[in-house]
């Protein structure tokens, strides 16, 4: 009798899709399943859905199931509190509603935590004792994976290392308060920053990065303080933690050859000696929300 | 036969003394001696006298003899990289000379750190899962204790809060960076602040505070920036590591009525809702630097 390999499925809930994936602990994936989200979802729509993707699943066992969504929610009652991509969700028990149908552990934490779990156990360069993951996109996102464990915080607000102030009464983050480095240095806070001061609304990052390959002026000012502001934020996180890396992953990445160099000349200026080489700062390949989700369960 | 209860000593490197105290885990003290620092000692002298005190305990026995000492420190290597207050240290390896002549565990740790295992064992208000200590002084420093174990990160140098930049290509700091919160809030920050600002340079904190009691409006401008710059400061580590209670201690804390106020207040506004009253952020007794020591030994 040939031992089965143990599955785990993983959850993503993202912008744009709930997206799950049935793997192995290397990674290996068996199955992909994904549903499109609808932004008028609420609990009720939301929690079919979720119920109707795992059911494609039904004809493999699996050991446990992991889920990654935004916050804010909340990991001990198991429940989203709200949503800023499906705004009539309202603290949605997620975790009670899928454990009444599947017999199988559940795990449950955000998106951003998923990211840095996914990159510790799929990401050779990633294992070691203490990692910090960066997730830069729309937003500014953050895990630590401590000795293979995320670090949750209080009810997995953890790591909320976007809404660190880097420039007090600095400009306004759409958390509400001002000076966030979310705020500089995510598609968000820069696509706001460069509507501030020259009154134009770009339509996405690709288009901000396009106007600093132009050499375009305002846009160049913007990048240059975000940068800054981004260093800064990475050297408040090496000088607390000493992480032994701190991974950065996201679709801002893509443009990496735009800032990267110099957030690595700016740390070398800025960071502790006896932090410089200790505190490896990178860019990774961003790993799949829902194989981060899966890993929930190892 | 009556057991005799176990005895620690422990050993504070202050700016003015080495204080030794011979205390049991409960923080009752059996035995306290002190021998003045002279600016000028070297590695030798630094020795002769550690071991001249160490001396004067001899006639009770002790488990364990702790160390708390300013940074930069090397903790496994247990050696002092060098001292603000003793220029004349330099790679002095502390705990093998100790080691070559007791024959107890000995522990290191730089003061922050003793200073935050202090307030957690002797404080009753700190007996928390998630302990963060602020130590206002003539700097800024930071400890954190996490279900009863000091955070050291990397050689000891975690928590180093002091240094996180709130206002990035801010003030200068005496670590040689800009826009360190420690540049705006400790005793050193402000009385620097205020002579860039006035050209007068005050004796000390006190002198400071004589002024804003007197309302000058130089050091209010000073004071309310300060102020500001701290309360975000206290944002960033609440956003990050979500802990359960943070505790002011040192000097500066004496004049707690001038500040302590606007702080809370500012919280309330900046910290993200859900951690607002989760870590609670309160001003709380100074315990000796050489009682945390002693604790490392616990």
């Amino acid at each position: 009798m040939v031992s089965e390999v143990e599955k785990f499925l993983g959850i993503d809930v993202g912008g744009g899709s709930l997206k799950a994936s049935l793997i192995d602990k290397e990674g290996k994936v068996y199955q992909e399943e994904a549903i499109p989200t609808d932004r008028f979802w609420d609990n009720s729509m939301f929690l079919t859905n979720i119920h109707f993707l795992i059911e494609k699943f039904q004809k493999t066992s699996f050991v446990s199931i992991g889920i990654g969504t935004p916050g804010p929610i909340d990991i001990p009652k198991g429940s989203i509190i709200r949503s800023a991509n499906l705004p009539n969700l309202s603290n949605l028990s997620l975790i009670d509603s899928i454990a009444s149908q599947y017999k199988v552990p559940i795990h449950f934490n955000n998106d951003a935590n998923c990211a840095a779990l996914g990159s510790y156990f799929f990401n050779k360069d990633a294992k070691v004792e203490s990692l910090v993951v960066i997730t830069l996109g729309t937003g500014y996102g953050c895990g630590w994976v401590l000795n293979g464990k995320i670090f949750n915080g209080y009810l997995g607000n953890g790591m909320e290392a976007g809404h660190q102030t880097v420039i007090t009464n600095g400009a306004l983050c759409g958390c509400g308060q001002r000076g966030c480095v979310e705020a500089y240095f995510s598609t968000r806070g820069l696509l706001e920053r460069f509507r501030e001061k020259t009154n134009i609304s770009l339509s996405d990052g690709k288009a901000f990065f396009k106007l600093i390959e132009r050499k375009d002026e305002d846009a160049q000012d913007i990048l240059s303080l975000g940068i800054e502001a981004f260093s800064n934020s990475i050297r408040n996180i090496i000088h607390l933690l000493n992480p032994n890396k701190i991974i950065l992953v996201g679709g801002l990445t893509k443009s990496k050859d735009l800032f990267f160099d110099r957030v690595t000349s700016d740390l070398d200026q800025i960071v502790f000696p006896v932090l410089r080489s200790h505190s490896k700062v990178i860019i990774g390949e961003s790993i799949a929300g829902s194989l981060g989700a899966a890993a929930l369960g190892f």
